[in-house]
């Protein structure tokens, strides 16, 4: 079965990704749409999933849904200079709408700062009005070079927060507190350690006063920017005019923040987790927690396993593949591959002993145990996989973050990467937040993913580059 | 407080209805973008809460959520005739991205046929991968001449659901299954009564051999067509040489239905249920079931009042609306426009006596009620509200559909509209399934909206048009 053969990590890392998506019924790519893909039925039920656990917190924090349009006419991105200068590159521009060719062309949006900044302005008059807190679900276009399922593409989902306040710590406080709701749902629902951290100046997001990132490690070692949050100041507040009447009835420029996560997250799932039989889903975010796989060779043997199969699935909330025409093996096979959490075998011999077999994806580990132990014993397996998946990752970066005071260290460190990992590792080292800084790290084709918010190693030193003090190690390394 | 009346319906009802929506945080026109709307906090909410009721409904028929790309090579359209011929004058076209001139432009999907053809191919070799049962929840864009929030917008919200079936009784069975899911949703969870059919040849969705819809009417009489399913027999299946080999090992091309329900539906639950105050919502569909307003003069007043609010809050599990600096008349007008069904009012004297008002948003009644009863008169509240909801709309349009045997007699119907209801009536007339007979009813400014599944009227008779004898009456309206 070639043409279903999962390339082994330590082969190919990138190849094993695109096996892992595709066998795993998460995604394909839609060729005919430059960098685009198909979510398929397991990825779009995992990303419904991931909305939810996102969604039931926006909402918990007064954040409150609202949709905005798909178009943006061209003029409203130039207003706000450094927006326009990050954006314009990948913008798809609609010239032609209803048959006519448009006065002013729309482009699609890569983002909706600009189309928010103008809606703020309407919306806004009185300090009454704020704070203001938007979120959107929706699609976004940005014409993308190299893209890769997930983790890059020309058209992704994501949800985009928009609010407006009075004050810039106000903004701040929204900016943070929406950083920690990300690292919540990154670590106990994706069971994704992350590291929270200020982006770089040459970094940020185009328009942004500040950016602040959450950074994961994927298993060949390289970085993904998991979520992003903004503080925007009030650049745009001041690109659309939106002024309101402070309590002191004085006039002042409103204070925003921007913030989402994406469709990419299910990149960062995939790569954190699976392995090299396929996909593997930490429980919560696995839209069937386990299945029944039905063993028999003789009719006889069919009915009476199947009728002691459909009993215990009844009792344990799941369903029991009894699809004709299939072996079992085929079966363990197709879910392994999809990321089940557990799969129950049962045949013959366990129908005689009132058992069945319990084997957990991640762990290959089988137990055999009695029918009524069994819900107990499933909730228990779940639970324990959510916490060893997390607590393995956490490892794993753990293990591969390494400390270096020289640039010298910093190259050699990104360097020595064996080939079973064939990525990379985080280097923390003292470095100032200069973009000349930044451009002498890409030399090393690595990235300032950020200055983590927590200090977790020796506090102030001296920038391996410049000299100059600065208060804490920053997160270097290749990345996604 | 000129700028938030409502027009009343009898003055205006296009004016009214806008003003509902504006009024009821629903929406608001973007004029920035031709045709658009921003979809707001309590118009996003009651969409949430239908996608739900949709989405349950399809998984529990075995439907999928995938996503497909946005964008469509333009080429794709014109594979089917009547498809692009139907869609191609409302399309928006990108023909620049990533700063360079597309060789091929894409356009955005105004629906997603003809990129699901396109995967279907890829998707289906045999019998055994049918049938497909996809669906998947989107925007779309239509290049609308004239349009109107919620009901006609140049981008709007949908599902979308594609399938593919070996048999074209199969296909045929779908496309039913998914009318009488639409009409369920309709009826008992949007309580809008309607009636299922199907479209004329003329009316019909553009490359399908028969389309079917529910008819919903409006408060002004008009016509709003609520859901459409199609049956898109093998035109698809070979305009994208989808084929599959059968079981008896020939070369097949497959059966395909679609299916669509749209943000258009909100638009038809507002010109339902809502009056001359505001919005009214069927409890189901309202994102807040209610609220409780606390009356208060004094300090010491307020909070005894609040106290106990608070306490009856938690058992209702709904909240207090203890905004300071609004009166509560401001707040009775805020939730009434908003289309909360139920609003509490407890001041100091239902404090002494343990007891809250009810008041019901649709009938205006108030009762008042011993704290004990209050979950209970809720819950039993929000369920006569919800059926007596239906059980107006059902005898309004059986009040305003009237049999007609002749055009004149069609034509006097259509004409004879009070000034009160400003709009039209559904006629039942005989009529043959015939372009030029729809050509002719369109010269009153109708169109025959569908041929009833169920005729409860009294079965065949002579088209009033070419005196052939036809199977029963078909509906004719104006219509949104």
């Amino acid at each position: 079965m070639d043409e279903t053969r999962i390339t082994p990590r330590k082969e190919d890392f990138a190849s094993w990704y695109q096996d892992v998506v595709l066998l795993g019924d998460m995604a394909e790519p839609a060729e005919i749409v430059k960098g685009c893909m198909v979510i398929r039925p397991n990825g779009y039920a995992v990303w419904e999933l991931l909305q939810r656990e996102f969604d039931n917190r926006f909402k918990a924090t007064g954040h409150e849904n609202i949709y905005l349009p798909l178009l943006i006419p061209q003029s409203f991105l130039e207003r706000e200079a450094e927006h326009v200068e990050g954006f314009s590159p990948e913008l798809a521009v609609v010239t032609i709408a209803g048959g006519k060719k448009l006065e002013e062309p729309y482009v699609i949006r890569p983002t909706s700062e600009a189309i928010v900044g103008y809606f703020f302005s309407k919306w806004i008059q009185s300090y009454r009005d704020l704070p203001l807190l938007f979120n959107q679900w929706a699609n976004v276009i940005r014409w993308e070079l190299r893209t890769r399922m997930f983790l890059r593409t020309t058209e992704f989902l994501w949800q985009e927060g928009h609010t407006a306040h009075t004050t810039h710590n106000e903004a701040i406080e929204e900016a943070l507190r929406i950083l920690d709701l990300y690292a919540e749902v990154a670590e106990e629902v994706m069971a994704v350690p992350v590291i929270k951290g200020v982006k770089t100046q040459a970094e940020k997001f185009a328009g942004a006063l500040t950016s602040y990132s959450i950074e994961a490690m994927m298993q060949n070692g390289l970085a993904l920017q998991a979520g992003t949050t903004h503080d925007l100041g009030q650049n745009f507040g001041k690109a659309f005019n939106v002024q309101f009447q402070t309590n002191e009835g004085k006039l002042d420029y409103v204070w925003q923040t921007s913030w989402g996560v994406s469709t990419r997250l299910i990149g960062g799932l995939i790569m954190t987790h699976s392995d090299d039989k396929g996909l593997v889903l930490p429980p919560k975010l696995a839209p069937k927690k386990a299945v029944i796989v039905p063993i028999y060779r003789k009719e006889e043997e069919r009915v009476r396993v199947l009728n002691v199969a459909e009993r215990l699935a009844k009792a344990l909330g799941v369903t029991v593949d009894d699809r004709e025409g299939l072996t079992p093996g085929a079966k363990f096979f197709h879910w392994e591959r999809r990321g089940i959490p557990v799969v129950f075998e049962i045949g013959p011999r366990e129908v005689s002993g009132d058992t069945v077999v319990l084997k957990r994806r991640d762990t290959g580990l089988k137990e055999t145990i009695p029918h009524d132990a069994a819900p107990v014993k499933l909730d228990e397996s779940l639970r324990a996989m959510q916490k060893e998946l997390y607590i393995k990752a956490k490892q794993r970066l753990a293990d591969n973050t390494i400390m270096a005071d020289s640039l010298e260290e910093v190259e050699s460190i990104l360097k020595d990467v064996t080939a079973e990992k064939g990525g990379g590792r985080f280097v923390m080292a003292h470095l100032k937040d200069d973009p000349r800084n930044d451009a002498l790290i890409k030399e090393l084709k690595a990235t300032i993913r950020n200055i983590p918010l927590v200090d977790n190693y020796d506090g102030p030193g001296k920038c391996i580059l410049t000299g100059e003090q600065v208060n804490q190690r920053v997160v270097i390394s290749k990345a996604y």
